[in-house]
């Protein structure tokens, strides 16, 4: 007896794979949907479609787990793909993981499948969390295999007469968790094309956003965001109400060209509300604790993270050490910021910490004790002195 | 005789040497003040000040020089130090030039004077350009070498009787010119003091500025901006008009900790609105037409650059590579920008260029005889493959 | 009539897919050797194997466009790659540049086809290079596409008669030009087997190099080698006269793990006598005329410009920026170096250029007018000043 | 009653300045040296000295710390500044740790005092240890106050009587601990002087070395050399005995320009026998346990790395950041390098380790269920893919 785990999101791709497989001679298909923080309508609809093509389906609620483990992580990293936080990203490990292990609690299996194409970055993600979890087991992608086109696929399920419902009148190609929202598709891959207002769902609009200005404070402690305007809050609660506040006053919308894995570049749009009030306020804080050179060189380790982090690499061990580096710096990274939001802007008015390296003595100078002025003459004449050198050179 | 030349801004910490050299025995006093684009009464100031006090004022306009030579550099180089667009940095260098060819012109000088306390970048900026380009003639500090306060200048100033009018009564520190305004002093030096209201001059507050949404459209020729909505200007005149129209949105207040070069921390505040709309389209125009190698490479180069210019040090030989660098990308740096302005956010809607990386045919895979989605199975084999190799020996 | 074009190195693997090709129906089959620096007699054994499976033959001399245009620059790069001066990595490109050219002339061709396994680096190279310049002609690689071990390539050219010699019985598989030698297979994959006497061609080994130390002075003009011990040569004659200078003492033998394209880690063993030489030379004069800030950055951009140079990449534009970046510096790396050369040490004694930014009169702070030690006391204060500030917080 | 500390070397310059002391009114010096490895005969001489001047001495032995807590982070970082072990660097911080210590413990003091001048580096490596450690306590630099050359130096020293016996011979100025040896001063400064053979102590001439080449294995344990041929060390014997070895075959001279803190370029001369085998192996080791990305990134922390260690600053939150970093690498550092060394040549031959990432079955592609060569067509296909877009864009 053929048994298939199906990495199962309900939507088009990977609903069509459940007769597939039955076609390919698989007797028994499970289906694993992971609840990293989509729309409750979605996790109900993965459930009502598995049941109706004979799947045996698992609804995991990981998204306690998403917020502890890796939006925090995210955070700490200043998550930024040239301007993307990461939001779909950082989600595929998790999915990969949860689903590895189901297929070991209830295996043996004889392929772990996903719905994903050959053009994306989601593939690699996915394969590799798997290949990492459960290298034993085969890994298929039906639609890839078939270089299946989306008309393709939807004349395939209604041959078959799998339940696609409205799918195949979808314009947008959503995706969707608790660290944000992504929107593709149609004249959106268009770079010139600007997005209409009804593919957001999570921002307000700032023309309609408030008139009245907002203040936030975001309390860490070590890296991690624990209170909103004093409340405090577990991570998942916080991130929700940091989607809520932000995305009411129209904060988080990213529209920009991105580098996909394999090389092309595309138009991509986001919304990310929570993503970015944290991101910014942990960045504010961090800024203000860490020394000028630190600053410098954790911009870097950011950005190699980021690389990392877009590619699906969680386990990978450069990841790891990027993480250690990170983490000696966190624990500094305690205190308070205050932010302004208000019709899509986003502003720092304060920030506090115990480890704040701002010193008002040193910044005044006021402690004669402690530096003369006169005495920077020598560092003032050192300032550029090999540019100095060369320059009478070539004279 | 002895002569001096003062590199003159017409405020407390330049006005009070003229006096000092007359004192310590200097005949004839110069004075000269680079016009980058202060206020015109700051102009004007000087030269009476300087009429008062009996030096012989040169006021140079360098405006077209700053926005073709320095603005423009910075632009492509997407000047961002830790979020300061580096406006007074960039100003620096060029007014040391301009002091140094009035120096050669009306000398021989016995010393060339500025006002630079001990405690800020000024002093390393200045006397950098100074000794780059009269390096014969020595360079003197007299508030630096008296380690004098402010209050002491005020003392030494109504002592001796020098015009320094309501300059004694400013609470803030302002520093302005073509690409930005900074505001220092008093109470803006706590890290959580909110900036007050008042000490805004360039950008609206977001809570007052225009219901109604603005677009603008930025045409780049090679990295360098050459019209605004369609009107074609001169470097001068486009960032004159990009300051209005970006400060009228309540866009470019920059509220931060900052870095200085003598390794401590202070709490900056700037308006820079013209470099936040002009860098931001740059930025997004060039990240269409790089390759995603380039995008990221070119972060390291822009935050090297970053360091070098905050530094003051235009005409080191790093900053001429990092430039070239940059010069061959810019190039491909043609097409144009749309952006919407409102109440302090700024958002890019559109971007086209003829160098555009993107291609809708291989985005989309269309094009069957161009990428089979099949064939990626290796690629995504390969993912990660030292990873998964390293997870293996682990167990 | 359909007509392919074989990048032809007379090798097993080349040889093989010439009667593939004519079972596959390919009227006229063309093949090409690029000389750029290996033994003449694999020049003509691959004339002669052509000859005999009928193939329509071009040999290319590229060994001065090699030398001219590609090793200088590796030089100027100071190639590197973990080790390795990237010999046969900077030769793919060039060969699929030269067959392009050959394929341009003699076509049209309904594909050009090269022997690369699926394993190794060069089909990443050869095909960007031959994708770069000739797009429009479908690509094939018979070995990959059937994947063929050795001996199955073996046992089909006994079958069908194709003159494949001695190939078969080698141990090692040889890949050799100007730059340097590679000599793979057998149990030197194994990371621990001590490579025996017998792989290397191009150095003595140092137990049975001269007993005396040679010395040799290399003039380059800005970042070319123009002469050797005095003597102007042209760039092949000072590469091939370094060869055998260096290789004659023992000098340029690499051992390494080296990490491969695909994310695997092999072991590598090469000669590279003339890089390793001219390399060092060069890297040194460099250090001489460079300021510590640029010395830094260049290292960084060697290090992204070898890796692209690994990956095959000429005509990428971000090689292209990085090579800008050089150049700038290159106007300045004229000079001599003085080498040691003795029993496979390697040791710089001198160097000498008019833009060395050494200073007698600042290194020995004579010059009192320019530096008073006492002008220091500051400069040391302020040193470290950000990490004292967060020292004294942690009590 | 005034009492000054020390930190004393036992040369000119720190003997002068014991009577500067006494005629400034310093009722009691003490002075402490620190043996971080120097020849005992410089230690004896400190102590008699200081007896002779009426100082308060202390001889603190630091060999063991210095090995274990610095030269093995030296190592774990693969110490490296532009060719330069860096073993004059990391004693700096040490021996300022242990100044302070008997500061704290002898005290109160009204002064800690140095003996640098104000030309190089080890003023500032000194006082950041200083103040790192003992912030309450006034530095003083009397050469550097007194802006004193050598000769100065000595004609006081004659003038007062003090013992610098034949330090006013010397030639060169050499600096020693268990790392390596440094030597300056006199022709040395000029960048085309070949060293005279007279200057190495702990090096064999190439030409004098042994004939015949020896063999070294090194074993590591999480980054750390536990074992030499086989023999369980410590790591301060270990070092001692990597020193004896290379050195006894004519490794570890280095010969090169430098480019100090103050900007300025000069020639150095080392020689570092024992710190260039075991830096070579751990590389080696290193090199074998990582990705080929952790090999790129921790390049760049090494770098880093090596600057801040130049520059002293040990207890830099940056400098803990980074070891975090590599920490995380070290776990996996276990294993055996072989290496070959023979008259000034250093071999790697063979390495060795239950982390190694060389995988028999990957490299080979034998195990066709784990990799289809054909698999690898997608792949080949993308490389490069946006500098072909970019390609087909120029035309």
């Amino acid at each position: 007896m053929k048994k298939a785990l199906v990495v199962y999101s309900g939507g088009l791709d990977t609903t069509v794979i459940i007769p597939v497989l039955k076609a390919e001679g698989y007797d028994e298909v499970h289906t694993v949907t992971v609840d990293v923080g989509q729309p409750a309508s979605d996790i109900a609809q993965a459930a009502e479609r598995a049941a109706i093509l004979g799947a045996v389906h698992t609804t995991i609620d990981a998204k306690k787990e998403f917020a502890e483990d890796y939006c925090t992580v995210a955070m700490a990293m200043n998550a930024d793909y040239f301007g993307y936080p990461l939001s779909t990203s950082i989600a595929r490990p998790l999915i990969a993981k949860k689903a590895a292990e189901v297929a070991l609690e209830k295996g043996p299996f004889d392929a772990v499948v996903h719905g994903c194409t050959g053009k994306g970055n989601d593939q690699f993600r996915l394969e590799f969390g798997l290949r990492l979890h459960v290298p034993h087991i085969p890994i298929k992608a039906p639609v890839r295999e078939r270089n299946w086109t989306r008309s393709e696929e939807i004349e395939y399920a209604e041959k078959v007469g799998a339940p696609i419902g409205q799918s195949k009148d979808k314009i947008w190609s959503i995706d969707e968790n608790l660290w944000g929202r992504s929107i593709e598709g149609g004249r959106l891959e268009e770079p010139n094309f600007a997005p209409p207002e009804e593919i957001f769902q999570w921002t307000a609009s700032p023309l309609h956003a408030p008139d009245e200005p907002q203040t936030v404070i975001v309390d860490f402690q070590h890296g991690k965001p624990v209170a909103l305007n004093g409340q405090e809050l577990d991570s998942l609660s916080l991130i929700t109400l940091a989607n809520q506040l932000a995305g009411h006053n129209g904060i988080g919308r990213i529209d920009m060209m991105e580098d996909r894995m394999i090389g092309m570049k595309v138009r991509e749009n986001y919304e990310c509300p929570g993503a970015t009030l944290l991101i910014r306020a942990h960045k504010e804080l961090e800024g203000y604790v860490v020394t000028g050179a630190e600053r410098k060189f954790k911009a870097l380790v950011d950005q190699q993270w980021a690389e990392l982090a877009y590619c699906g690499l969680w386990g990978d061990p450069l990841f790891d050490d990027l993480v250690a580096f990170s983490n000696q710096i966190q624990k500094r990274v305690t205190g308070k910021v205050w932010l302004q939001l208000y019709k899509g802007s986003l502003t720092v008015t304060g920030r506090e910490s115990p480890y704040g390296l701002y010193s008002e003595a040193i910044a005044s100078f006021d402690d004669s004790t402690t530096f003369s002025q006169s005495a920077m003459e020598g560092m003032v004449k050192a300032h550029g002195l090999s540019s100095l050198i060369y320059a009478r050179l070539k004279e």
